[in-house]
């Protein structure tokens, strides 16, 4: 069944909206002409990338420091504007913590989730795009994996945040058929904007692997590691997506969005640990010292998706390749790492050309 | 692994505890020796069914209305009574209302769950027998069912609110293995204290077969609606367990317990809808008029357990029969219909003997 999405007002509710892809799709609304309002209780994002994205945009941004665990905040911040759409993206993210804090990683991602629906609801909005993960389909029984391709199984606790939450939107539109909701299955998803400005720049060491490499490409970190070189894969570490984080055309066609529908972003293609690492290390012209170590706990040996509905429904394509996103990305990455110097966009796309 | 549970004193809370199966676990304790506190909401139950289990045991029960989504009532009480164990009832359990108000189930018992998790964490208390589900099976892969068989695919909200707890659960047990976690899988838990003074008898119209049943018998509702007969079952109703609700050798065993096992509690046979119509027409002596209606959204058509495990490691056995369960059943819905008169235990065990 196709439904319109009822964009009554221009003003879309972005949840983690400072964080890594948050912030990304916060610049792709504006550039679509929405204004953005976003929620963030900051424990993984700094109002830098805020104050970044408005530098890009050009554009205030009214930030709300709230955790949605609050759901009194969270209320008061719907009293305040009319949304037509709220993207969820906030969570607790990283596999490893997840099994090591699962009361943690349930109560924020299930209870944070639950909080917003009911408020969304007690304000007369219904239509939601959720930001789940690639790890609702655990580990693969074909590749590249499609929307079809069963799900549970997941590994860690964090994957299951994902799936248990995805299964209370599905039960919650069989109730209640006038909710929209889209599930966009994210696979690694890695990039950073062109301009260089905002990138993957998280609290503490970094659970992912790009703004790993990165920091320690400058030296921040001493080097890599690579968890497990006994996976069935090209050399034995981990297949991994590079995928460029976009929202912008899922958005531009929410309009003519199905219900309930899930959609897998990423490229249709995997790449190892070490080829990412070759890959930023030719982008960089620098250097990324690893040692490989044993298997980390929840992770998959391979994951790479087929993204064709994501294309046919959404136009959504995946538009920037391997060697581009590490430019980008050491690029950010430079300019975070203290000197916060900000750089003309064809200045980043005179580099990304050379590379 | 075979840990010891810590019952370094013998006060025991059970969540729920004014409920169906809860008020009968109250009773067993009780017997044991345990001092009970109980904490309910009395959302689906009442202090009535408190009352009656004080008039059982001779005993007063220390009962808080609280809501475990109330987590600072809750902390409250750990401050009052020092717990050797938790024993988890609490949530909501009606199928075709979770199909209907997911949000709620999902708020409620998962939420209620982790509230009470951290409460005991935040007590030094890591002690908890959780009340789980046959629901959690799903549709069965293979009759009778064993605790190897195969979770997930529940077919309704409430059966997963069960089935992601026991996640979290086990979850949290792999992370913190100081925790102590039992999960007993009920399978339609029907019965009555022999006494026939406690029994089931919720607020508002039942949603399990033998209360329903028991009210069309005594003239309180005009007819039972049987939902669906083109099951694939002996006579096209659905199977259901006749199981008689007993907790008292699990908790009797508790000490012995190891950690994060799961049993199956149910009798082994399986009995159609119509076949339990036919012995609670014969314990009573009164008609039970019926409808054939369509299935009802979330049900299974069999599902019946194998016990065995539960009766090798805790020594729990179910121990009544359907036609003694009948009569225990029928007894206790008459008293509960206004009249509240409470027969000795030697009366009932006569008319239980004449059956």
């Amino acid at each position: 069944m196709i439904k319109k999405f009822k964009m009554a007002t221009k003003f879309v509710l972005v949840t983690g909206g400072a964080g890594f892809v948050g912030s990304h799709c916060v610049v792709e609304l504006i550039s679509a002409g929405y204004t953005v309002v976003v929620v963030d209780n900051l424990v993984n994002a700094s109002m830098e990338s805020i104050r970044r994205v408005e530098k890009i945009t050009s554009q205030k941004i009214t930030t709300y420091s709230v955790d949605l665990l609050d759901k009194q905040a969270l209320s008061d911040v719907f009293t305040k504007h009319k949304f037509c759409c709220v993207i969820h993206f906030a969570g607790l993210k990283a596999v490893g913590e997840s099994c090591q804090l699962p009361l943690l990683y349930y109560k924020t991602n299930i209870g944070g989730t639950i909080n917003l629906l009911e408020v969304m609801k007690e304000n007369g909005l219904r239509e939601l795009i959720f930001s789940s993960s690639a790890t609702v389909y655990g580990t693969p029984e074909y590749l590249p994996l499609d929307e079809n391709h069963p799900v549970g199984g997941c590994t860690n606790p964090y994957g299951k945040t994902k799936y248990f939450i995805e299964h209370i939107l599905m039960d919650l539109c069989k109730a209640e058929p006038e909710w929209n909701v889209i599930i966009l299955r994210y696979f690694n998803p890695v990039g950073a904007h062109k301009s260089g400005t905002i990138g993957e720049d998280p609290q503490g060491p970094p659970n992912n692997l790009m703004p790993y490499i990165s920091q320690v490409a400058i030296g921040k970190r001493e080097k890599l590691s690579v968890f497990g070189c006994d996976y069935d894969t090209v050399d034995g570490t981990e297949m991994l997506i590079c995928h460029i984080v976009g929202c912008k055309l899922c958005i531009l066609k929410v309009s003519t969005s199905t219900i309930e529908r899930v959609y897998n972003l990423g490229t249709g293609k995997g790449y190892s640990v070490l080829e990412m690492v070759k890959a930023f290390e030719k982008a960089s012209g620098k250097p990324v010292p690893y040692q490989l170590v044993d298997r980390r706990a929840g992770d998959v040996a391979s994951c790479y998706s087929k993204a064709d509905l994501a294309e046919k429904e959404l136009g959504w394509k995946a538009t920037r390749g391997l060697q581009e996103m590490c430019m980008c990305y050491m690029h950010a990455k430079i300019l975070g790492d203290g000197s916060l110097q900000i750089q003309t966009d064809s200045a980043v796309e005179r580099k990304i050309d050379d590379s």
